[in-house]
Order: structure tokens, then C-alpha cells, then sequence
């Protein structure tokens, strides 16, 4: 641990609070870069978890991984115009290479459909080369003025889907099947309960006919988009000129998608399920599942006491995995409690010389601070029972939150006072209109977070303007 | 595949050969930026089982991974006098973020260490922090002038390793260390002899004061560096002022190490190992170790074959992993095992009607073309076998070819003649000068490849000078 002193609780200052986990559990940290954070091993370990549990399932559904270049040339990004509408303000530029002045400056990339789509142009001839299911695991670079460690950093890591069809509905259908991927990653892995749904026109992906996320609440109420998947059209099609040959002999466009997830959802991550003590990990998503804490006062006990401890951690390894035995010297058992439930280990196991006597550990969650006492055969199976209770009740207390902070609103009156005091959801009829959508937005502070999947379907009239809705949308203020 | 045409052969031109195989297993393309590539997904399968059994080393020798800015503050990089010079010249400049021109240039990461120490310089405080043993994963960016798919290009990726250490014995045991785990890791898995050694001082990565290099034979007799591992002394530490309290009480400058392996070793792989029909692949390092290529007349056949293929796969697949069934329907089997022929899959399984009958298959081996028939209960412990066979005889054949072309040379002529000829690794004394260094490259092109570590004890006259040498050192034309 960086520092011993205590959180600033959630209830006093939410913003301060946050950042004091990400740095008590050095999860990551600033950079002499402006705006670029620094992510450190606690941290970079939930991400190679991430990617492990999100690189399975983009192969199990026919996905390849590849690898394109870093730089896009400026001209390539202003071929689809919206694309570059929506990227512009936010463009790092490499001007000199090589200690010469370029004759077209080189873009860091902002996201990569610019110089994904013109080289996919060439890997495609037929429809038998259809579909092309491409990933990328790539640092992503976006001039962000306000930054904030994961949530919002000018340099962030990510991984990118690129997908071409060879109609319509395959593109389609792949847009949602994405999305399922990264609800079911975000529900099982994550336990974050997500809102399936589809951004309001305003909203939608720079260069997108259609863009669905999963939107995930934090404890404060506020909304976090934790992925995309967009339905490209064929706009970067037409505008790279990617055509294949048809069945019938015909040439056409490509229709695409692409759909991201990034280190930002770390932030939705430690702001769902942690705690006034630290940060709290659902077992799946955590370096270490258990760390074990041998205790003794003399060097006669610390034999006897390690040695039992190891030898658990190496029963347990080959069903739990990642189980931690924390042998240090030179801390006390109760710095060494401590320290891993600042970073937010879900199962301590104690054990100590009166433990080993009767046969015995302790076994603590962390999120609850529920403690058993276990026989040492049976530590295998209470584990995982744990683990499995753990996993579940974040998960189930992160749904009930959501509930509880999730209204069905149909006056203004009410939708003022909710986001000027304790925030959540509001489900609202809207007509629809975009200069409404940004009047909300000025008045409120609250956006549309998506129009849910899901939605009964119940006509009504707009939250703001009264004019006729064909559903209610998600408003929430956001990450 | 791309193309049908065949292979240039290697003794015709093996540059052209080189970059057949490239493009014709589809492994890397080119990009509308100049001197980056695109890792299609054949390539990056490799680089991913390259990730792997590094990472999985990296862990097992006590390393974390954490993940640092893509941007150096130009200034730091100016802070360790040998190390900027060293990278000026190579350098890429983002001069321009959101549409503003910057106060101070951001340089793209040419390597990490004046990014990576001024940030562990607030992580390290006593000596209870040491060592600190990081690793990254990460994109490079070094404006190079000519540029070769894998070899050299603007953009790689790699793996870069920094670390910190309480004393200089430590650091350089480090170092050493992780030479090994190189050396071990090329011929395990790439099946790529090495010879471990030093560079010489002016061949020293800038900012050491060590630099250990592995470096393989190609089958053109030139020498490609694998991987390097650096005693960076005290040097960053004092650039970037990182100092920790001792045992004792003192305070002193951390000792550091850097090492890294990258994309580059792919070109190796390919040169080593393949041939005029295409790639060769170790089994260890091949996406697909083995197709199961399924051969059919009718409907019925199909059906029947396709079940017993299918079953092979799943019943090899848990001991075994990466079996690939080849069920499309549009290609004959000859078109079939030309294209995995092409992309280096060790062994390919045929399996037809007449096979069924008779319950069994054929295993084809990519690198010799041995066929073997194996009844269908036996083919895992064959598989198993032949894989074995085939990973042993990629290392062997390289290992006796680097035999043959490495030559003990005491005279200039024979030296002249060697790199005017064939080519090789020479084996010869140097006087230790620079100056002496440099002519003999800008006489034959042959550079000193480094200097072995487990070289005999004698000494000599130098090759060139004729003054007295302490040793033999390697030298060889290089990638």
C-alpha cells in the first residue's frame, strides 16, 4: 500500500473517495504525461483477466486477432465524414519523424476503422472471404482535456472489433451478438448488472447507422458506458471502397461493424462493488482469489505454520488457481489483513498455531466480513462455496441497487429534483428530438443513456416536452 | 492464400523468398503508412504464442506486468546523455494534441526508460521495495529508413522489462537471468539455436553498461540479434534521480535492468525454419499443430468422414490443443494441403473413405514429408510422437547448419573471402579497438555479433590488426 491513512468515505466526497482506491490499492497512477496514467500491476492484473475472459469469447465466436498500425494518415481519417467530424477535436499529431518534417502529418489513433478499413479492402475478393471477423488488442490515443485514471485518460488500452459482412442483416446480427458477448462478460465476469440498449441518433459512434452499449450504474447513480457495438453501414465501406464479389456475380459494399471495450470499465469495476475500506473484486476478475496469511510468534511456529500454509496453497491450486500465501517477514498479520482488503482480495485465509492444533483455518470474505472456521480437508469445497456466494452477491447487490435507484418518471418536476438530489435512472418518455434531448442535458446535467432493448411497449408523452413518445428511454448523468 | 504462384527459391533469391513467405501464408501485409505493417491474423497467432510462453516465464521469475505511456516529454528523454543520442535520430514527434500546438513535443516510445524510471521513482523508497521486477507489453515506434516486414519496421511490438535492484551484484545476475530465459525460450519453442555473448562497447544499447545479446543463423548464413538483456548500472537512476533507503540507513541510486524480445524474432523464425514451399513451423509455436484434412466424393461420404474428423479433433484436442478440422466445402484436398503446406502447419491428417474402412489415417509431416498410416486408436500417442519428431528435427537441422557455416578464421584473406562468399559466423580474435571494429564492417559488412559467453580461454592475434586479442569473438553479416 501506497499509504496507511484512511479513505474519504463515499458518503463525504464520492470523486475523492474514488481516486483514493485507485491509488490506496495502486491500481494505477499519474504519469509525468499529462492526462496518461500509469497502470500498475494490481491493476494491469485485472486487465489480463479481462482480456483472457473477452479474448475467449471473441474466439469462440469466430473472431481472429490482428494487428494494424498505430498511426492513420491524416487524409484517411477525413474520408468518412462524419468519422472525422467526431474524432477531429480530440487528434494527437506526429508532425517530424525522424528528425524531418512529414509531408502529411501522421494521426495517433483515435480508434482504427481508417486504416483497418482501406488494408481490409485488400484482403477482400469474394463473398468466400465473407465474413472477415478481425480483433485488435491496441493503446488508443484521444486528446481529452479533463482526465480521470480509467474513466477517462488521453491514452487508454482497448480492444477493437472490425467485422465485414456480406449483407445487411449478417452485419446486424453481429452487432448484437457483440453486445451479448460483452453483457454476458460484464454480468458473469464483472458482476456489473448492465442496461442493454441503442444511443439516441445525437449519440451514436462517428461514422454508425446504429450504436447499442451497456450501461452500468455506479453507487453514486451515475450511469457508465461500458461498451459499444456499432452497425457500420456501409459508410466506410463506400468510403475506403471495400467491395466483394456476390454469389451472383454482382459486386457490393461490405457492411461492417465494430465494437469496443476498454480499460474504462476498471473504473465501473472498483466504483460498483467497492467499499469505505478499499476496493472489493468479484472472485473472477481478481489476481488473487484467496491470499493465506500464516501466522506465528517464534521461528518454531513459523516452520510449522508455512509449511501447512503452502502446502493448502498448492492443494488448492490446481482446482482455484491463483491462491496467494503471503510469507513476508518483515509485517505483522494485521498489516498484512489489512493491505488485502485495501486491494480487495476476496477470501483471507488465516491461519496460526492454535489453528494448526485443532486442524483448522479461518476463512474471511471481504466483502461482507462473514468468517468461518473450516477443517483443513475441507478447505476445497468451502472455498469455492465461497467464491461462488462472493461472486454472486456483488453481483445481486449491485442489481438491488439498481433497482432501488431506478424510477419510472413522468413529470419534470420529479425529474428535476432526482437529478438534483440523489440521481439514478430515470425511465422517461421521450419524442425523440434531438434539440430536446440537449435542452435536457443543459438543464438536468442527466443524458440518454440508451433506448433499452427491452422497453415495453407503452406509448406516452415526452418527460420535457409532452409530445407524443413511442417508448421510455434511459436517463441518467454519466461517466 | 493469396496468390497461387509459387515460391522465388531461397538459392535464387532470398530476399524475394523472405518476402514470399510473408505474403503467401498471409503472416504480415504492407500499410498505407510507410514502414509499418499489418500482422494479419496467421502472424499474430505466432506473436500470441510467443506472449504466452514469455509471459508465463516472466511470471515464473518473479516479474509483473504493468503498462506505462505511449509518450515520452521530450525532455526526459534528454536526461541520460548516451541514451538520446543514441535515439534521436529515430524519433517520432506529436507536436500537436486537440488542434493546439503543444508547449513541449511528446516523442512516441523509441523504448521506455525515460518514461518508465521517473514514475518507479515514486514506487521505490526502501530497500523492502527491491527488487522491483516489471515487465510491459507494448507498441515501439522507431523511424527507421528501410524497412522489412517483421525485421524492421517503424512500428513493432515487443516486450520490454525493467527492473530494480539494491545492489550492482543483483542487477547483473538479473540480466543474466533473463538471458536465459531468451536462449531458453528461442530453442524450446522457436526451435532457434543461439549463441549467448556480450556486445562490444560500441554496440552497447545506449545508456548500459552491458548489453547481452542471443543471436541466431539464418539460412543465408546472416546473424539476426533474438533478444537483448541490459546492466543499466546507475545510470537511468541517476538521470531520473531514483534512490532507496538501504538496510543500513543509506540511501542510495537503484541498479537497473532492461530487456526485451519483439516481433523481430518472426522474421527469424521464417528464415531458420522454412522453405521453398512455404513456412515451417515448430509445433510449439504453430497455431494449428496439426489439420485434419477430411476427403470426400458424395454427400454420404461427406457425412460419414466428417463425423470421424470431427471426433478425431475432439478426442486429440484436450491432450493436444490447436487441431484444426478443414470442413469447407468449396475447396478440393489438394487445394487444401497446398494451403496449409504453405502456412507451415506441422501435420496434416488425411482421412477419406478407403481410411474409414480400414480405420485409419494418414499423418503427413510439413518439414520432411514423411507419411506414416496410424490406426484411428492410435493416432494421440502418434500425434504426440510426430510432434515431438518434427519440433526436435527444426532444432537439430538448424543447430547442424549453423555448425557447418561457423568457421575458427585466424587469416584476413579467408575473412574476406568467407563474406564475400557464402557468408557464416566467423569465429575470430579482435584486439578490442573500435576503430578496428568498424573497418572490418565497412571492408566485408560483417559486424561483431557479440562476444560468447562460453567462450574458450585463448588468446590470439587479431584478424584484421594483428594486435594482441584476449579471445574470439563472433562475427557475421547481420539483419
Amino acid at each position: 500500500m501506497s499509504e496507511e491513512k484512511a479513505l474519504v468515505p463515499r458518503s463525504e466526497d464520492f470523486s475523492a473517495w474514488y481516486n483514493g482506491i485507485v491509488q490506496r490499492s495502486e491500481l494505477a497512477g499519474h504519469s509525468p504525461v499529462r492526462g496518461c496514467m500509469v497502470i500498475r500491476p494490481h491493476g494491469y492484473a485485472i486487465w489480463e483477466l479481462m482480456q483472457q475472459a473477452l479474448d475467449t469469447r471473441f474466439k469462440e465466436t469466430g473472431h481472429q486477432n490482428a494487428y494494424f498500425p498505430l498511426f492513420v494518415p491524416e487524409s484517411f481519417l477525413k474520408k468518412e465524414a462524419d468519422h472525422v467530424e467526431g474524432f477531429a477535436p480530440e487528434i494527437a499529431l506526429v508532425t517530424h519523424g525522424g528528425g524531418k518534417k512529414l509531408e502529411e502529418p501522421l494521426v495517433v489513433r483515435p480508434t482504427s476503422e481508417a486504416i483497418i478499413w482501406p488494408i481490409m479492402a485488400d484482403w477482400i475478393q469474394s463473398y468466400r472471404d465473407l465474413p472477415m471477423l478481425i480483433n485488435q488488442w491496441a493503446n488508443i490515443v484521444r486528446w481529452e482535456m479533463r482526465t480521470r485514471p480509467f474513466l477517462r485518460t488521453l491514452e487508454f488500452l482497448w480492444q477493437e472489433g472490425h467485422t465485414a459482412h456480406a449483407s445487411e442483416a449478417e452485419a446486424i446480427e453481429e452487432m448484437n451478438r457483440m453486445l451479448g458477448v460483452y453483457a454476458d462478460f460484464a454480468q458473469n465476469v464483472m458482476a456489473l448488472p448492465v442496461v442493454r440498449g441503442a444511443k439516441t441518433p445525437g449519440e451514436r459512434f462517428a461514422g454508425a447507422l446504429e450504436t447499442l452499449t451497456i450501461e452500468a450504474m455506479m453507487q453514486d447513480g451515475k450511469a457508465l458506458q461500458a461498451a459499444t457495438s456499432h452497425d457500420l453501414g456501409q459508410n466506410f465501406a463506400k468510403a475506403f471502397d471495400v467491395t466483394f464479389q456476390a454469389a451472383d456475380g454482382r459486386r457490393d459494399h461490405v457492411w461492417a461493424t465494430s465494437w469496443g471495450m476498454s480499460t474504462r470499465i476498471i473504473g465501473a469495476l472498483i466504483m460498483t462493488h467497492s467499499d469505505d475500506n478499499g476496493l472489493v473484486l468479484p472472485p473472477r476478475i481478481a489476481q488473487r482469489k484467496a491470499v493465506i496469511v500464516p501466522i506465528w510468534k517464534n521461528d518454531t511456529e513459523k516452520v510449522q505454520v508455512l509449511e501447512v500454509a503452502q502446502r493448502l496453497a498448492a492443494d488448492l491450486r490446481p482446482s482455484h488457481g491463483r491462491i496467494h500465501v503471503d510469507d513476508r517477514d518483515k509485517m505483522r498479520p494485521g498489516w498484512k489483513y489489512s493491505e488485502w482488503e485495501a486491494k480487495g482480495v476476496p477470501v483471507r485465509v488465516e491461519i496460526g498455531p492454535r489453528d494448526l492444533a485443532a486442524g483448522q483455518v479461518t476463512l474471511a470474505a471481504r466483502h461482507d466480513r462473514q468468517k468461518q472456521t473450516v477443517k483443513l480437508a475441507e478447505v476445497a469445497p468451502a472455498l469455492e462455496q465461497e467464491l461462488t456466494r462472493i461472486q454472486d452477491d456483488l453481483f445481486q447487490a449491485a442489481l438491488r441497487r439498481r433497482e432501488q435507484m431506478t424510477y419510472r418518471i413522468d413529470s419534470w418536476n420529479d425529474f428535476v429534483d432526482l437529478f438534483q438530489g440523489k440521481g439514478g435512472f430515470a425511465w422517461c418518455h421521450w419524442c425523440g428530438d434531438d434539440d430536446v434531448e440537449k435542452q435536457i442535458q443543459e438543464e438536468t446535467g442527466a443524458t440518454i443513456r440508451n433506448i433499452p432493448l427491452d422497453r415495453e411497449e407503452e406509448t406516452g408523452k415526452c418527460v420535457h416536452s409532452g409530445r407524443p413518445s413511442p417508448g421510455r428511454v434511459v436517463f441518467a448523468q454519466a461517466y
